[in-house]
């Protein structure tokens, strides 16, 4: 116990692909939907009535947050309740399906939040995909929640939301598909720079994408000291003054890598590359290109379900260390290490955003799961459902939000951490 | 068991009421807040994780809804879920006291609803106030919920909110101040009609009051046979042509109301009335005026705290059935009798709306649970949590909806019935 291993035996291999999916049918009927809403108190006399229902009583904790509204923390779930919204607009890769076929992905997400940190999510698909209505959506029903978890909203759309969200409400928004992804990459290249004993400030990367999750990465790895960083998208390398195929996130991308202003395709851009991290599409990243890039190159080939490159070519043609986004190879980045202990921290202190500072704390805690004796190049990242994951992000965060000035109560990091932890082995998150 | 009394002693009278008010703050505090989100699936291995998360077998529970809109129902918690919505601007005797303070109200109907009949609710505080906003927030929320109960939002922008919603979604929308009242109300009416061998349809009550609940009140009244019915508000009588205090709403009710055109104060309304129902405020029906009223008439006062008249009083003025909104007299109007039966049979039959039949139907079910040989006038109503009520309410409301073709499923309503009282006595609700 308490060693963060899998409790049963990992995923038999020999399984067919088909019966995994038959299953996943079955479970989402058999339970239809896979997460409930109960009540904590079994209602069975007068007296509990009349407390949560019936004038005066009941009326005694609303008076209270009236006059005073920081208990709506004490007195009601807002404090722990999160809002997994989308509008269907970019589901898995299955494109814009809508707000009802989403659904079934937002419940698992939230059935994820509960189960690895005792976050208590609810799935809210809206039906509108207009970037202004989405945004008093998720403003008008703040009042309710703790926190916003965007998800599966296409860009540049995404970018809008969160940003003007992030202006006009004081809880955290987290567009996961950007900030987890880009905290799972962010851990798994501290490790990858480290056992090839590179220098953050002077490594070359190359982010192959331009989308929510390419745009985040690069911007994440800025922040952290990256100062050569390249981003490539359909038509190319992105540089200042292109001419086509560029918005306005694009534009701002362009004005803050590509410090050398080189033009030219993803060909050009691996040439001497410390790093690749593909965000893309299966298949762009040949062998040739590889071989092009500097000694002991690192592959983040993070397209789903087929790679940029498949890990066996990308070592053939040199790669000493390879990640992809797929749980049947080594190193998956799999964005359900960070979501669930990020949130945890941020709720557990108040925090009124989730800035930078939480997101590399996030990421350095994740890297810091792999201890050094364990490192290796097939073990940059913890694998799925490790445990020991959600209670160490949970605190880094909550420090950091703390150190940051954006923790509205300042509760020891550690305790979190145990918390979080009694939460994931015994299944009752204490009140802190 | 299954008797449907209180399997723990109902509230000691002698209780002082600062101590249940203690308790109120109190149990909000240590559950901080009452309900819980949980996955109903424990996640312990990489199967399910894929299953629920990862593509391509959590992409098959969305395409099939995709593919089929109406399978959402099958796959996803959608059809259980109700939005519980306020904006805090009437709740409880407390006013316009916002979103947040709103809060542990809602929280406690969501308890409510889910112990009374396994309807998975959660709180939606909206921090506007603008029916048009409130409309677009709910309509945007819309796929991800199975119905919409509107709680403690103020006249008249509560009429234009639920009308507006009724037209453009095609779940549930219940003002539970409304009809949920308004259904107690018409079961009270029933048994006070049998009692006192009155037939509805020459029955003349006046109602003291114009606000949600009042209104409400009238036109279910009015729906189920009643000819003869005036209200009153602090202008007096309402009538066609009246000059001040009117509003759409109230124009509206003059038209249906009042078929004599009578003029004058609530003193002349009562006059030779059998049945006064005030929703009104505390004291203002005198003992005088229920002596003019016809013979053994029938008083509802349920202002709450202090009623339109005290009990002792009103029967000392020779009131043969008093009925109030409080736990401490006879008879007590509580709407929790009716909301959670009328969302679990309408959500079991997958209905499109609440109509006036199925609220119908949840009344005579309601009056139906008091057997002849029980009903006396200190008892013309079951008491709150007489767990016969909700299984019984639910199957009248789900036949209903079968009949007025509302219902998109057809589920025998007895089938319905067991389900909610297996629910209530051993906590599982059964996929019907």
């Amino acid at each position: 116990m308490y060693e963060g291993h899998f409790p049963l035996p990992p995923e038999n291999e020999h399984e067919e692909s088909l019966t995994l999916q038959e299953r996943s049918l079955r479970i989402h009927a058999r339970h239809k939907g896979v997460i409930e809403v109960k009540s904590k108190i079994p209602i069975r006399d007068k007296n509990i009535l009349s407390s949560l229902y019936l004038p005066p009583a009941a009326a005694i904790p609303p008076k209270e947050i009236a006059n005073d509204p920081a208990k709506v923390y004490e007195y009601t779930c807002k404090g722990n309740l999160v809002a997994v919204v989308s509008d269907g607009s970019a589901v898995l890769g299955l494109g814009n399906i809508g707000p009802w076929a989403a659904l079934p992905v937002m419940e698992g997400k939230c059935a994820l939040f509960h189960t690895l940190a005792g976050v208590e999510a609810f799935p809210l698909c809206v039906s509108t995909q207009t970037p202004d209505e989405i945004v008093e959506v998720i403003r008008n029903i703040s009042p309710a929640i703790g926190g916003v978890n965007l998800e599966d909203i296409s860009a540049p759309r995404c970018f809008i939301i969160e940003e003007r969200l992030k202006k006009e409400i004081d809880i955290p928004v987290f567009h996961d598909d950007q900030h987890g992804t880009a905290v799972v990459v962010l851990a798994g290249l501290i490790n990858s720079l480290k056992l090839t004993r590179r220098d953050i400030g002077t490594v070359k990367i190359v982010v192959n994408g331009a989308g929510a999750a390419a745009t985040a990465v690069t911007k994440l790895l800025i922040s952290c000291g990256v100062n050569n960083i390249v981003m490539c998208d359909t038509h190319g390398i992105i540089y200042k003054g292109r001419g086509i195929g560029m918005n306005w996130k694009k534009e701002e991308m362009a004005g803050i890598t590509n410090p050398e202003n080189i033009k030219g395709w993803l060909s050009d851009a691996v040439k001497g590359r410390d790093v690749f991290i593909g965000v893309s599409v299966g298949g762009v990243l040949k062998k040739e290109m590889v071989k092009e890039m500097a000694g002991e190159p690192i592959v983040f080939a993070l397209a789903n379900p087929v790679p940029e490159i498949m890990p066996a070519e990308a070592i053939e043609a040199g790669a000493r260390i390879v990640a992809t986004g797929r749980s049947d190879f080594p190193n998956q980045v799999n964005n359900s290490l960070a979501f669930p202990g990020i949130f945890r921290g941020a709720l557990d202190v108040r925090a009124r955003e989730i800035n930078e500072a939480m997101k590399i704390a996030a990421a350095h805690a994740l890297s810091g799961v792999v201890s050094d004796d364990k490192l290796k190049t097939d073990y940059i990242i913890p694998k799925g459902l490790d445990y020991r994951v959600p209670p160490l992000v949970a605190s880094a965060v909550a420090k950091a939000a703390i150190d940051s000035g954006v923790a509205r109560v300042n509760i020891d990091p550690q305790k979190i951490a145990e918390n979080t932890k009694n939460f994931i082995y015994e299944g009752e998150l204490g009140i802190i």
